[in-house]
């Protein structure tokens, strides 16, 4: 079965496996190649009923982006950037990155057999280096401002020939366009025609993610598969939240966040450099921003898991810490439905179990065992 | 569509979203649940394109485990065995595991709300503790003999009422057949009608795993999909190799495995309890075991990451280093496919990268950036 749309003079191919086959033409490749795809995408959206049980929400469902390839929704994006850097016959890609996308970059540029290239800061857990570097990429550990190397990476690229795909590459936010198509498809087309509007949480860093996730549900207003776009809520942590902050303040320039500091290190990022075009397409669209305390954070970390049996990192838990906090202050409405966006997995951030001492871990002899219990 | 055979008395329901409802007669449950399910399952079957051509192997296959929600198999017999529980109505769940299978089961307790009780070894690395404490589930570390606390667990759980979910639990094991009806479906009809058998290579620890895709694939039979099984082989590291080490002698009984040690720590069982029965079952439907060397396994495990972005546990990447073996004594029959099972995420065997001397790490600053390339 086939939608054509006059509008966009694009086809959705209803019977294509993935969703990225179906929405193809929606995408910046002359051909997607699913036998590089890693089989990204396709993740489940969990219904959250314990938790909705113990707050009295409305209903609450997890986009679950951990079921990623390589754990995290880079995925989608670092999808379409190495396969558009094929097509364009680049030999070799890099990226920047302090964990979740060095991984993502690392894994399909050994898929697609290109050398890859990561700079990571100085001071990023080994851990996180070993499970770029186990790929095969080069991993460079550079000292200096963040903001810096963004800019001096593309120097180098251009100079020696190497396609820096970093978090706000144009194709790789073209590939977070396809959560969107996947969240239309799982919740039904009768949900975004409910009178209550859907509500899409998304943790924010540098807003490439928030940007893809906006325009893949313009393009489906553009094919009247839907009449309007579902409410657009970026997440931040309030130690380090200058999207948030200038949203509040109505401006539409994003100012250095000073002195951040937040367990979600997935996304602190003080100079995010999509946060200009996030806030206009947020004000287009009637999205806003807000963010979110650490206890508040750690809270909705612990019940994901504990409640919800979904062990993500603490980025990932600022969707739920929002659910709640817009409950207590009564903003959710009655009949609404919030997708929470899962971005990256706990096993990646094994940091945020900060005390352990709150779990509970015990020690026994065979022959003390009962005891202990 | 429905295929019901009259041999079996069961039904397959072709269009149910899922292996687990279409294949739900199978499953040792009154009614399978989805919303406990956290969306099991559904893992991809990847065609190792780079490894088949630098080796010059026919078809190679990884099926995926590690895309599981909590990035290993055990999350499918995890799944059936909580299910089982509560329609039995028992009301706190047990496991005794090194490292996957403790928060595989503190994660499905968590879902469906039962207190889960987790006994480790004592020297388990804390990275995997809390990755099972997070969910909120009670970790005792133990000291003393493994397999006398195998027996003590199910002692304890009569005693307190708690239903311990081992390696080789029952319904964990029916769990297990999913993946053989997924491969089925994957692969096609045709390739299991073909000449050349499918060959199915598996990692083997308590042999729950091995006896599970051996009862799926005789499901299949038994419904008429396949007319007979694939060459099912049971892989173990050479370091700890009790069961491989009986099928070689040609024995039916299996002996304690002295001074195990291997790198692959999900399979360091030296006295498996299914071994027995996997045994007998390899015999009956002709298939065998055989082992792999250290070396053999952490090349097969650098290859999985840097040649087809695949970053898995070295137990997961000992079916590959097998096939590699099978190849190099020209035991793989051209035309044949090979699926192997990769059971596990190389994110919780993090020590599996034992040399990060042999991956390229370099350190510079913004000025020198160049310099290091």
């Amino acid at each position: 079965m086939l939608v054509y749309s006059l509008r966009t003079r694009k086809t959705v191919r209803r019977s294509a496996p993935t969703a990225s086959e179906r929405f193809a033409d929606f995408l910046p490749l002359k051909k997607y190649d699913p036998s590089l795809s890693l089989s990204v995408g396709g993740t489940p959206l969990l219904r959250l009923g314990n938790v909705i049980d113990q707050f009295g929400l409305p209903e609450v469902f997890a986009k679950n982006e951990t079921a990623n390839p390589t754990a995290s929704f880079k995925d989608r994006g670092t999808v379409i950037a190495v396969q558009k850097a094929l097509e364009l016959g680049i030999k070799k890609i890099g990226t920047i990155s302090t964990g979740n996308m060095a991984g993502s970059t690392a894994a399909y540029a050994a898929k697609a057999g290109l050398p890859c290239l990561v700079f990571v800061k100085e001071d990023t857990p080994q851990d996180k280096i070993l499970a770029a570097a186990v790929y095969g990429a080069m991993i460079i550990k550079v000292q200096g401002d963040y903001g810096g190397l963004f800019r001096k990476s593309f120097e180098i690229g251009r100079r020696r020939g190497i396609a820096f795909m970093n978090s706000v590459d144009p194709f790789r936010i073209e590939g977070y366009k396809v959560t969107s198509y996947e969240i239309f498809e799982q919740l039904g087309a009768p949900a975004f025609r409910a009178k209550t509007p859907v509500m899409v949480l998304v943790p924010v860093s540098a807003a490439g993610h928030l940007i893809g996730l906006i325009r893949g549900f313009r393009d489906l207003r553009d094919l009247g598969l839907i009449s309007k776009l579902p409410v657009l809520i970026g997440v931040q942590a309030s130690g380090c939240a200058p999207i948030s902050r200038a949203f509040r303040r109505g401006s539409d320039q994003v100012e250095r966040f000073p002195n951040p500091h937040t367990i979600a290190h997935a996304i602190s990022n003080p100079t995010p450099p999509g946060g200009e075009l996030a806030l206009r397409l947020l004000r287009e669209f009637g999205g806003f921003m807000m963010d979110v305390s650490e206890p508040e954070i750690l809270r909705a970390h612990a019940l994901m898991a504990s409640r919800e049996g979904i062990f993500c990192d603490p980025a990932s838990a600022t969707p739920l810490a929002a659910v709640l906090k817009l409950k207590r202050r009564r903003h959710i409405l009655l009949g609404a439905r919030a997708v929470l966006i899962v971005t990256g997995s706990g096993l990646k951030a094994m940091e945020a179990i900060l005390d352990p001492s709150r779990l509970d871990i015990r020690t026994a002899s065979l022959e003390t065992l009962d005891k202990a219990l």
